[in-house]
């Protein structure tokens, strides 16, 4: 495969122990978490979608990396692609309410002109304050429970909406269109978490990048899954509605391995989102799904892969 | 203007002291120098260009950035698109070369996707550690000498070379396609240059943000300014070759104003390049050329401003 490979030869430059072999979604440098996320329009975001919306995605989903690693944030360097005047103010105004809404600072980075008709392309590399842990996705070991932050499937849901109508509005679209980084339940649980991710793809695929890297497997109980109210609306909580939330992606909720002896309630754990714990980790490797009715089928896609990534099993989101 | 306003928003985001304003070349934080640039196919590069140099360039120009502010570097993220096999091969061969050359790991970064046909677009932000002192653009004052680190006017000599024939090679278009940034040379002047950049976009409109920064002028002179042996045999060393030197651009020379009183034979210096004294900052603003033939009228550009940027006087590579 050629992006394996690309991949691969990147990986033999990433010889800084903080690259965490390109296998984590940010980098650790001295006390500072760091992360690079690009969005390009036509793959990552749709022309039909707001601009200011696409500005508040660009730091909400770098921003859910630092999360993940248990991060506060500290300053940003933008890369901007100079579009038509309404474009860019719209487009500066949601990077400006994300940056305003979790204290986040530009530090610098550069705007660029692209050639007439090219697709926008943007940049953004985020820099939070490590705590005194930074999970991994590695460190996970048999017999850690399995906890979501937040609920699964809302913004998939919401996509789907907009598929059918570009004119569809309500919760599901506004989750879809603004993610909220869970910084404060991510700082909470850094520093007890074995390991850490972000759910950006799907919980499916993430969990079985989490396994990968720890070197185990997983059980999950497919009814404990966390949805929304407004997620059973609109597609139910049946088996396939949970497949639809567990493969959907795009979701920012936080995935952490918890020691299993570990009380929960007794943790010092923001109000929202909810902590659910949706099963646990196993010897061996590979994902095993349950419900009431039984054992779950694996799906054929375990969630979003279309994005292109550094790492091979991770689009870095 | 519209590139004013999208700047002059952004501004309003860098509250933090290390963003010095969008102004300088790069950021601060904590003890760490970053900076982020960005390049695309048919602005920054030209399809005709060998994907190595553009690979090479990328990495060269974030880390001039790094030199201009004297700091060592520690590591890169980078956004990679991903192209046809051979040419994400040769980008990667070049990124590669300049890393080892220059002990620069890979710290993380994405790779993404661009839709079918759309100019490629790269992405790195560059990190290093600074030294005891990190010297901005706005230091300088009136009396201070100015002393260029490198030779003028190859790169632009080496493009205007391969404008005339794509098959052209030689010193001029090697210097064109893989810019030696000045790290060992920063390092050393950082602790003694009262303002100190990257000569990116041409020596007169670069000397002219560090004076408008400084809050002064400048006085140059012409008959003064290093050209290399390879320029002088292309070009000649008359008026006319020594504004093209200084407005050409891409030249990744460094520009530091230093006290008067400094005696710079004693500073512990590395060999190579050769530093040279092309005039002094003056009280008032604006930039006064003269040689041995008078005064020398300033030309209508002051150097390269095609490259849209986040600062309005600054092009950030």
């Amino acid at each position: 495969m050629h992006e394996t490979e690309v991949i691969e030869r990147l990986r033999g430059l990433a010889t800084h122990p903080g690259a965490r072999d390109l296998r984590d979604d940010a980098a650790v440098l001295d006390n500072l978490v760091i992360t690079h996320d690009s969005v390009a329009e036509g793959v990552h975001f749709l022309t039909t979608d707001p601009p200011a919306s696409i500005g508040w995605k660009l730091v909400a989903v770098n921003l859910s990396d630092l999360a993940a690693k248990g991060a506060r944030p500290v300053g940003a360097l933008l890369s901007l692609t100079l579009s038509e005047n309404d474009w860019d103010r719209a487009i500066i105004d949601g990077i400006e309410a994300a940056c305003e809404s979790y204290s986040l600072p530009l530090l610098g980075g550069d705007t660029i002109a692209l050639p007439p008709g090219a697709p926008r392309v943007y940049g953004l590399t985020a820099i939070g304050r490590a705590g005194e842990q930074v999970p991994s996705r590695s460190g996970g070991s048999s017999g850690d429970k399995l906890w979501i932050a937040g609920t699964l499937g809302d913004s998939a849901a919401g996509l789907a909406l907009l598929a059918e109508s570009e004119r569809s509005t309500g919760a599901l679209v506004d989750i879809y269109r603004r993610p909220i980084p869970l910084l404060e339940m991510g700082i909470s649980l850094a520093g007890h978490a074995t390991a850490m991710m972000d759910v950006s793809d799907g919980l499916l695929i993430d969990l079985s990048r989490l396994c990968d890297a720890s070197g185990c497997g997983a059980e999950v109980d497919f009814d404990s899954l966390p949805l929304s109210r407004a997620f059973i609306a609109e597609r139910g909580q049946d088996r396939s509605a949970r497949l639809f939330a567990a493969t959907g992606g795009d979701d920012y909720a936080l995935l952490a391995a918890l020691p299993a002896d570990l009380d929960v309630v007794s943790l010092s754990l923001p109000q929202a989102p909810t902590l659910t714990c949706v099963g646990r980790l196993v010897a061996g490797s590979g994902l095993k799904l349950h419900d009431r009715d039984g054992d779950v089928p694996l799906p054929e896609s375990l969630g979003y892969e279309h994005r292109a990534s550094i790492s091979p099993v991770d689009d870095r989101l």
